[in-house]
């Protein structure tokens, strides 16, 4: 077994440990929910205060030129772009990860015939989002389990939309593998950026979408971004032609002529505050090292799986143990979910609930100690050793997150 | 003539002149751009620091509960109603101002047989978003010159996109009698919302979006707002069926059932910073009276113009004399209308060029003095007669507003 001096050891050992200094994490909270609300980082903060402060309130509408928010889409999908292995030329932020996907598919879909595939359990609004766009296209929308996604990208699939890692089970696609099918492939990287390693360009994917506000810190409601590997670019038309999109947005002309590039897929004016919040986030993992990132992932989702293991083994783990299959979360299932889920967020373990039955914790490496894990199993295992969780008050109502 | 002890008679008797202290405007500015981008209310400075340092970065994810984010698209629509004169069950915040309309184009345009029609000369945005729609339906695109849109309203039309108060000349269309044509219209609201008197209701309007990062001063990429008349609501579907359109989003089911009511037309995850933005500029303009803020509107208008009229009538107004057929800006026409806004900015008096020969500034009550008016004009006469607009530097380039 694990011993508590040997946990105290990796995080006097651990290269990436300053970077948790740079967050504002609340007194006597241990956060394991970093994959549904990144944590504010400090210089988040000042950030913003100087957008809201200096560039909006002094600067006004000067700001637009005279501190380059014009260019921010596309200057914050070019940093996104180094942690995915895209080039800076094939990532633009807009819009929220829905509106993103929708447009990523609608224009796949349109350019060649075919069924609109979607994973029949993924998360929710990948499957929303592709049903309805299957009807907008006239398409069949061919719904598919997450296990038979690899033989269902057949000939006759004009675009699919498949969630790299799993929401729940934080099972991870073999990228590279399902591409080579030949299919067009929107993924969405909601639970792999900024968690685990991605390389675009190497595995062959032509499209993608991710979210701002996970892994990526970059606050509630942190604006999305798309990729569209640069080859398909011009041939992609996005179906909400904004004047965003426009190839010369300011020359005012009600002829719509796109923007060469990925700037096509721009629609109306950049939420600005929620950008520029996602960039300071996005500079900040930039600062980290992505193998060193990865490798605390592993070790804090394995040391998770053990002590578990060991002091609960009612909680059923569902992530894969080869970390090359996973993200890097940690889920489990037990009947009580939610009830065990609510009563660890009281004693200040927050981690989330996820229908039917899963429990799942976030384990974001610049944010976390070994010893963070150490003790939020100890107080899981405790919660559940002693039922507190058969509290009426836990056992009813609902969790948003 | 008006005199300035006249004007500083009525600076000094103006009901509204408190709000301009709860602003942050730069000194040696006189902004003439609210209609670009609102100021900075200095009590949203205060609450986006609250926003961020203790709902983000203490309460993180609770906070959609305990901080009630989760029903903020619905709070702040509801507030904004209350502006438009809507029921505060028709209208919810969300996405950009394109993406809103291409949500409500399509909804109305799915419902109905017919072509799409679009002012040709309108803000480029609508007139995108409506011919790329109109593709998308399979219908025809008619785009109309403004002036002809009230005819070109027939019985071949499945929906409309009409700007309410136009951009460039601030002309004012007879929304009831738009209306009553029978056509559905998605109104603009973009110059209208926060500027003049607004009551969708009584006008008959079935459908609008409008704009947040102009006159509600909620904030640069502010989102945006849509409206749906309640008896219309059930029977149309968004084009982005995305989870928060979902009837139950928190049940993660993968089956799309849309919200009964306007909750619908929500896609993605709101963005929240903006959200909280815009609710603190509309609850500051809610402080206000409707009916001070439109007569004080009126008459910096028109002292606006008499001055003008007077110093340098070169520069040709645009914009209507009846109050009641325009917006609350005022336009003027000038070959080198491009050069003249440069010259005037370096000045100090930031309004704004719209192509091809506009020179255009908003007149928002709550910041603006008519002692500011007076001032103004005078700068921009001087520029004028002394030709310091002629400077190469101001006769090329481009201005982004």
């Amino acid at each position: 077994m694990i011993t508590r001096d040997e946990v105290r050891s990796w995080d006097a050992a651990d290269p990436l440990a300053g970077f948790r200094d740079r967050f504002a994490l609340p007194e006597g909270v241990i956060y394991l929910d970093g994959n549904s609300l990144g944590a504010l980082p400090l210089q988040t903060a000042a950030r913003l205060k100087t957008v809201v402060e200096q560039e909006w309130g002094e600067g006004l509408i000067r700001s637009w030129n005279d501190r380059d928010w014009v260019s921010a889409p596309r200057r914050v999908g070019a940093k996104i772009a180094r942690l995915i292995g895209a080039d800076e030329d094939e990532v633009v932020v807009a819009d929220s990860t829905s509106v993103c996907l929708f447009k990523l598919l609608m224009a796949a879909g349109s350019a060649r015939e075919g069924a609109i595939l979607a994973e029949s359990d993924n998360f929710p609004t990948d499957a929303h989002v592709a049903g309805r766009a299957a009807e907008l296209l006239g398409r069949a929308y061919r719904p598919t389990p997450r296990e038979r996604a690899v033989d269902a990208l057949t000939g006759d699939i004009a675009a699919a939309v498949l969630t790299h890692v799993d929401y729940r089970t934080a099972r991870r696609h073999d990228m590279a593998a399902l591409n080579a099918k030949g299919v067009p492939i929107v993924w969405d990287l909601s639970h792999s950026v900024g968690a685990v390693p991605l390389n675009l360009g190497r595995d062959g994917a032509q499209l993608a979408v991710g979210c701002g506000y996970k892994f990526l810190n970059g606050g509630p409601g942190a604006p999305a971004f798309l990729y569209v590997a640069r080859d398909l670019q011009a041939q992609l038309a996005s179906p909400i032609a904004g004047w965003w999109g426009h190839k010369a947005p300011f020359a005012f002309s009600c002829d719509f002529e796109p923007a060469p590039g990925i700037d096509r897929f721009l629609s109306g004016t950049p939420a600005m505050l929620g950008l520029l919040a996602l960039e300071s986030g996005v500079d900040l993992m930039l600062e980290s090292d992505a193998e060193a990132r990865w490798d605390k992932s592993i070790r804090l989702h394995d040391l998770f799986a053990a002590r578990i293991a060991a002091l609960c083994p009612e909680l059923e783990r569902v992530t894969p143990d080869d970390p090359d299959a996973r993200g890097s979360h940690i889920a489990f299932r037990h009947t009580n979910a939610l009830a065990i889920v609510r009563a660890l967020i009281e004693r200040g373990v927050i981690g989330d609930f996820r229908t039917p039955d899963i429990a799942r914790f976030g384990l974001t490496p610049l944010t976390l100690l070994y010893g963070n894990v150490w003790n939020a199993t100890e107080v899981i295992a405790e919660t559940i050793a002693s039922g507190a969780w058969r509290d009426p008050r836990f056992l009813s109502g609902g969790v948003v997150t």
